[in-house]
């Protein structure tokens, strides 16, 4: 006889995940290496040190060890607002009326609004832990640059975001609340920095975009004493930190016996998605046990459905280190009608890998399905999602009702990574029946390859 | 040897209240009666049934059942968001190193964004079941119209929100969140009713008022075949819905043996402080414990602290009946800077009567000290509060430096009745120290109770 599940499974702070999972130490197929643009060496400790916090930059190249231990002062603050539930969906499945158990892991439950803040709360402390005065970072939608500004606030640190212009002007409330952690805020592409001065040179109308933003954030970090870069998503650093994510999830399964066959997430560069399945994925490749890993991604920035597995750089002005990834070209940009995040131009080098050896699926979404998506979700679950999440509310309830057609009784599991409160400009146009869709043609995409750098098989 | 206190409390699901608590039972002075503005005799249940839905208006005039089950219905529509945590602010304790424990109910943690929810839900449960086809309201900030539509939305109810003209047109997002989930938002005065169009002609340019949307609602309800009005604070049955808050509290503490000195919450009309307290109030009443109970008001709308006690309006058009209450007038609307809420020229009767009667305090605070509690509290504690919240917050903090002062390790529980997400405007004067104090002189507030109703004693 089954346990009954109640709406919400919270954890207890001892059941609280005490190190983080690498998956990396499972992967036979380990990610490729990041190079040095100007060698295409793979890029040591010493030459990523001018740019990363110390010990991020170890954590960054360490495949082998499987679990790494979460300082206590890390601890402490994930204990501010985690665990995060995970919730029994029992009225979406009701009005779905459909014999699958749909759960979510929801990460929104904090005032950066999305799980964003596992990551933050670790880059900063690894800053602070080494004397560093602050750090620099890009944000595009602005749950990252909020988060980064919240452990900030939270530890002393300095905090400098870049924020895509037209988030910077579609969003002035995300800007207020950085401000109000005490950040500073400034729209990118800007004068501040040569990049930017560059970047507005050659197009002098651009809104900006994520990796222009990260440009510009490097430059800063690099060019003020005591000062060093973190980043939200991509970097195997912040697939760790996420797997609290993961972890939880799976305690609070197995505390309740619950065994799930799907599991689904939304990807932009990774973060959420890898640490999500993370967990899940080591005991797939360690041959435990089996799951169906599905990645949501936005049919406007279709980097695993339609991307090139290559290396390419990760920033628009090309100061980065390459890395290996499903990716349309560094310098790609959805189309100006796309509303819903996710709009890196590459991947997550530990997903993309996975997706290439076949270990999980990827699917692409229409943003007018997303939003109907989302607001069904609303409508019966109470919370409302970020645009984000909702690609995964999307693909978990085409899965769902998939099992009404067969009458299987599945298990899905997804990630709700955040709030969508301060997306409501987006939602305004979708309730005036003013979103429009867009899927890149092959044309364009090419376009994008084009910029892809060469580099000789390793 | 005292349990370990973890950062949250969350109560299982089998511990959450199954029946709501009515304080007035063990009130010894009862809340004065809703009188009929005409007549001036208490108003009937008959009287009250063309504008408020049937089994509500038993709610609002039972004032000997101490306690009224919760509907099934309503319970799982709870579990939806609650049990809401319990926080201990350890962050907040030590960044003011103080002595004092405090602890705060957090019911910021759903879509609405704050307590509304608790009463939406059940205001909203006895419409349906009732047959209505919908219900009208006002907003204000509008936290309570969100509630109002995510409740609709969920039964299937319509919703038509009248929204105080200067929020509608300042916070176009909470607007947004409304229509998302399916509600019609009017600002107001509007053209659409009488009084809307009265009050307009009178004052042309006018940024509208609760007192006035509410009286635009209660006619929109009265002249629709199957509607009825439903009011978010005030009246004694939402006080009662809101005693969740106060419920799993005290669960909350008994489950760790920990005794208040202090509780503390903001008002405006009453809804969340009146929740949070009654079970406390009533084992003071029934001289079973005692406690201090802490109002907090905005200086520049002070009903409690320069209020009288004495019949009045509860709306500008004087189409709903007289409430005895301390009121500030019916005409009263706070200054153009107003920023932080709790704008209501009101108060609930009961805590009326329970302030009349010296069974708690009240104190006025500013909003520049309310805005900087506030920031405070998010760099520390990571939520952002909701202005309103933020007047409890401020005096929690004043009371944990005072013993600070006398080393007393006092135990503070105040209300953190929502977030801020959707009041970035506020914060924005605040950040930019934009943001400037006003406290009415005797000569306004004398106007004010000039529009006062003559009503003989009874």
């Amino acid at each position: 006889m089954s346990k009954e599940i109640p709406y919400k499974i919270y954890l207890e702070e001892s059941e609280m995940p005490k190190q983080w999972y690498n998956v990396r130490a499972d992967m036979k197929n380990k990610p490729a290496p990041l190079l040095n643009p100007a060698t295409l060496e793979p890029m040591t400790y010493d030459d990523l040190r001018p740019v990363f916090c110390d010990e991020l930059i170890r954590q960054e190249l360490d495949d082998t060890t499987p679990y790494i231990d979460i300082p206590d002062e890390i601890l402490n603050f994930y204990k501010m607002y985690r665990p995060s539930p995970l919730v029994r969906a029992y009225c979406l499945e009701e009005k779905l009326q459909t014999p699958a158990k749909i759960y979510y892991k929801f990460e929104g439950n904090n005032t950066s609004g999305s799980h964003k803040l596992n990551s933050a709360i670790a880059q900063a402390y690894y800053a602070k832990n080494q004397g560093l005065k602050g750090v620099t970072t890009e944000t595009g939608a602005g749950q990252w640059g909020t988060a980064l500004s919240m452990a900030c606030a939270y530890l002393g640190l300095d905090c400098q975001v870049y924020m895509v212009k037209c988030s910077y002007e579609q969003k002035p409330f995300r800007r207020e609340v950085m401000r109000t952690y005490g950040a500073s805020v400034t729209p990118s592409p800007s004068m501040t920095t040569e990049v930017g001065r560059k970047i507005l040179a050659e197009h002098p109308g651009t809104n900006g975009s994520l990796g222009c933003a990260i440009s510009e954030a490097v430059e800063a970090a690099t060019h003020q004493e005591g000062y060093r870069y973190v980043l939200g998503s991509v970097l195997n650093q912040v697939l760790l930190h996420q797997t609290v994510i993961g972890l939880e999830t799976k305690t609070a399964l197995e505390k309740y016996d619950i065994v799930p066959d799907i599991i689904i997430g939304c990807a932009g560069g990774g973060s959420n998605l890898g640490g999500l399945i993370s967990p899940f994925m080591g005991e797939k490749l360690r041959g435990e046990k089996d799951y169906r890993f599905i990645a949501v991604e936005p049919a406007s920035c279709p980097s695993f459905t339609r991307g090139k597995f290559a290396y390419d750089f990760c920033d628009t002005g090309m100061v980065c280190p390459l890395a290996k990834m499903y990716t349309l070209g560094s310098g790609f940009i959805p189309s100006a009608n796309h509303a819903g995040g996710l709009r890196y131009h590459g991947m997550s080098s530990i997903l993309s890998q996975l997706y290439h050896d076949g270990l999980m699926e990827a699917v692409s979404v229409e943003q007018t399905a997303v939003f109907e998506a989302a607001e069904k979700f609303a409508r019966v679950e109470g919370i409302l999602p970020a645009p984000e999440s909702s690609h995964a509310i999307k693909v978990a309830i085409d899965e769902a009702l998939k099992c009404k057609e067969t009458g299987e009784a599945k298990t899905i599991v997804f990630g709700l990574t955040g709030t969508g409160y301060f997306d409501m400009y987006a939602y305004e146009k979708f309730n005036n029946g003013e979103m429009t869709d867009y899927i890149p043609t092959d044309e364009e995409l090419e376009k994008g390859f084009q910029g892809l750098p060469v580099v000789p098989e390793r």
